[in-house]
């Protein structure tokens, strides 16, 4: 049983922009469809795809919905970075891009028996270095929004990096009951360095205004998480974005759980 | 000023073999040079060095002390890792590696406007993926010696992985006071990549009876530290022996920090 604490109502309308990474299945493509379906929508979604022609249900989404976009991005290369960052000054010019969700990820499967060096590069290449030179780019878009706007009050109504994480990646709770499954060097490994990272960004970032916050979205029927998880999709990311369109200075620079909880590092 | 609670007095007397990584300099040889001078020296002392002839002083302490001894590691490369397991084996025998110290490591310094993939990756290659890919293949010597002698309690004299982490790898520290310096991206994740690896292995590793902890050295005056460090070598490194000769079950997993208490990931 998941119990859920709603943050609040999910609402992006004050939001201009947001950018999902990996937003062809899964959970990304969870997040394009709900903001994009709900009666809270902000002004222009994009998703990122690293393939076009494997991102039928994302296109069918663009077809439906007048606000939805779609770029090419591949995470790991930073020449697709740039020029996904282009693509997206585009399409936002002045106003920037109000909120920058890193959540394309994978998890390379290897316990202590079959851990490798490359596979440990691999996880961390995707799940921790992707999220912050994707962000490092998008910063003059980011800030241009931040800049914008009456609001001094730090949120997703002004300019915010989100960065999708997971329990797993808590060194705290990986002990006892939590230890018992799932022991994964490279997604473990990956997920705590990119809560520092997160943590890093959101000291950088707070002069300029930009919240920056790791959430944990819970264990979710999606192709990483497998069938036997508990949450579908639509329960995950509903709760999600509850918690998203909620940030303030005081969850700046945590980690929260997608029921709208701190989890600790 | 520097506040140091000794956790008890330095006592090596009943470990039969340590082994520290990137012992050429630095902290390294500092411990080499203290667990030989001091009057409760263990059985065998081993020191690596990934370049024999650039390591002139961790050759004269093999000359001035019978129980040193120095290995070939360069611990970013796999085939060099097992060539170094069987030289090791080959002088501990049958008795095992009572105590491993991944020591090696590096700072790829770069701040937000400065970093890239590449030094991100460098740094997680020396200072996390190496410690895991040391352990993992020193794994058969150290279950040889958990499984001997008569004690069934954790710590060095049975058998123990010590993974030289820092105070930079913390994320709750790394907030309010504790962030105004050190904005280093590579370093800080890879080692709060390493606690959680550190972590990981406590787990996976208690069952042979191996205990696993990482600890933070405190700042000190060495390449990477810098002359404006408040600790010598030789302070730190007194305290940090102490710490290891004093772990128990209660430490195992945990993160340590060289004057005695336990640290925040
Ligand atoms: N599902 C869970 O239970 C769970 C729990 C905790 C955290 N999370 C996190 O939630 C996020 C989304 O997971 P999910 O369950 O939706 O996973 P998923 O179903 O496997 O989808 C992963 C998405 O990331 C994209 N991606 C991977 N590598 C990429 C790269 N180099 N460049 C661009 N896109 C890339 C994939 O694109 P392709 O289709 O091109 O491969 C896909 O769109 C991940 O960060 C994951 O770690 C998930
Ligand atoms: N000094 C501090 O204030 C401080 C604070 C917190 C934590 N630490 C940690 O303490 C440990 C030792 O630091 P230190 O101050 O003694 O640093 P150092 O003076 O720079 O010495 C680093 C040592 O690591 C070795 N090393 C680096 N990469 C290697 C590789 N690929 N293979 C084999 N050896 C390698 C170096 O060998 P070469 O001579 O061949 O390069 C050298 O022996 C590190 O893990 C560091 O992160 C230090």
């Amino acid at each position: 049983e998941v119990i859920i604490t709603m943050s609040g109502a999910v609402n992006f309308k004050n939001c201009g922009s947001v950018l999902i990474t990996g937003a062809n299945r899964g959970l990304g493509l969870q997040m394009v469809e709900s903001l994009a379906s709900g009666g809270f929508s902000p002004g222009k979604i994009i998703g990122t795809t690293r393939n076009l022609t494997g991102a039928q249900k994302l296109q069918e989404l663009v077809q439906k919905y007048s606000n939805v976009h779609i770029v090419t991005l591949d995470a790991v290369n930073q020449e697709s970075i740039e020029k996904c960052v282009e693509e997206v000054g585009q399409l936002v010019k002045d106003e920037g891009l109000n909120c920058l969700i890193n959540n394309a990820g994978i998890n390379v499967v290897a316990e202590l028996h079959s851990v490798t060096a490359e596979k440990m590069m691999e996880n961390f290449h995707t799940n921790t270095v992707a999220p912050l030179m994707i962000t490092k780019a998008f910063l003059p878009l980011l800030k241009r929004a931040a800049s914008r706007g009456a609001s001094r009050t730090m949120g997703i109504q002004r300019a915010a990096v989100i960065n999708v994480s997971s329990l797993l990646g808590s060194v705290e709770l990986n002990w006892g009951e939590g230890a018992n499954t799932f022991r994964w060097y490279p997604y473990r490994a990956s997920k705590s360095a990119l809560n520092m990272v997160s943590r890093c960004l959101a000291i950088d970032l707070e002069p300029d205004g930009i919240l920056c916050t790791a959430i944990h979205p819970g264990w979710v029927r999606t192709d990483m998480g497998g069938s036997e998880a508990p949450l579908s999709p639509e329960e995950s990311i509903a709760s999600v974005l509850s918690v998203i369109s909620g940030l303030t200075e005081k969850e700046h620079g945590s980690f929260m759980s997608f029921t709208g909880e701190q989890l600790p590092w």
